[in-house]
């Protein structure tokens, strides 16, 4: 995982925000996040930024788990549960992948598999 | 705006990440960005999640500046353009507004003027 | 099935389009549709606003497959592959129901089950 | 309008519908719908299928209005109002365009101006 090693340790938003990359590879990728008080919005739930946050840098590891460097163009987010505690798990999957464009879907679960956000992200391959 | 500021200085997330809500009543509102390095991504550009959570953040903003509270439920999201430095400017309008849901529209524009993305969020009225 | 063939037989649009309801039940359903020339777009393929035809039928079988009905509020489609003869086949799940937002996935695949679209649409339960 | 009028005439799929392509040039397009009685769902409003389908004409209009074939990857839309008599107008106008990639966004409006469904697409240019 050297590779991806250095595609996360180069983003610092990511690492400002606190999100962890556990895997990426051949098109599928996981991130977590400990939810802590500074990701939280008005309401003392995790902000909407934050989930989405989360649920990118998984799809950007995912799509960039090739030789070919690869851009978000799209992203389509449903938010399904709010969530206040505890550990966030995001997992890009692949859904499609032709010469230019790649298509993932990333769920967001919490602590208890519950499905917080879903997630639909189309990249453009350079 | 009054409700508008306690609404925005209970938003951890949103004042962690820098964001200054400039603006926020009737439906629209205005938040932005003075580009930082913990911003960016591994290749220099402001992050998506970055990109995505300030034109969130306006749109939260314009949809909670009428009486009625609001949560996103959907958000789509277009980019259009790499920038990595400057001021972001996200403004959003409202697109419509029914009895439960409300529907608005985000540009997000660099220093120039040249739009960086596009977002459409729905959010549900308690 | 009766309540479910009764939704289908009062909807004229999907009939004129030659779909097909095969299943609704508890949040999900599948619809089909047998390629004829006129699905076909300018350059020979099923043309798109017929797929999302197809996929939306699913969905809108699947939400109201219970007691409450719902209407779309939100979809996002993606294509993925040109398809131009046989039958389409558009299945629907349901992601995510609370009491007033349900959030379905509809794949549509062609004869040999490759992907041609991905569908994701929100309802609102009245 | 010689070669967009050759791309409509070849859209049999749009024909059928009953979509008339009003206009399409330099990457804005508008095409109309007469309401009919094959166009409604099971409660007498235009169906979703059929107000996507056009907002999707006009949109591959768009597009395809300079000498760079394109085609639909993502589609976004909004159902904003439900409508069950008159004309349907959509106008699609681009939003962004770069060498690949080209944004679009699409207003369909009843017969009094009314907002009745927003639509974003996404095309691959070829």
């Amino acid at each position: 995982m050297t590779d991806k090693q250095t595609f996360f340790d180069k983003d610092a938003f990511a690492q400002y925000c606190g999100i962890e990359l556990i895997e990426a590879e051949n098109g599928h990728a996981e991130a977590r996040l400990k939810i802590q008080p500074h990701h939280l919005n008005g309401v003392g739930s995790v902000q909407g930024g934050m989930i989405f946050s989360l649920a990118d840098l998984a799809f950007a590891a995912a799509c960039n788990s090739y030789d070919t460097p690869a851009v978000a163009i799209n992203v389509n987010i449903h938010y399904l549960r709010a969530v206040s505690e505890g550990t966030l798990i995001a997992k890009a999957r692949e859904v499609s992948l032709s010469r230019k464009i790649g298509t993932y879907s990333v769920d967001v679960t919490d602590d208890e598999g519950n499905l917080v956000a879903s997630f639909q992200g189309m990249a453009y391959r350079k």
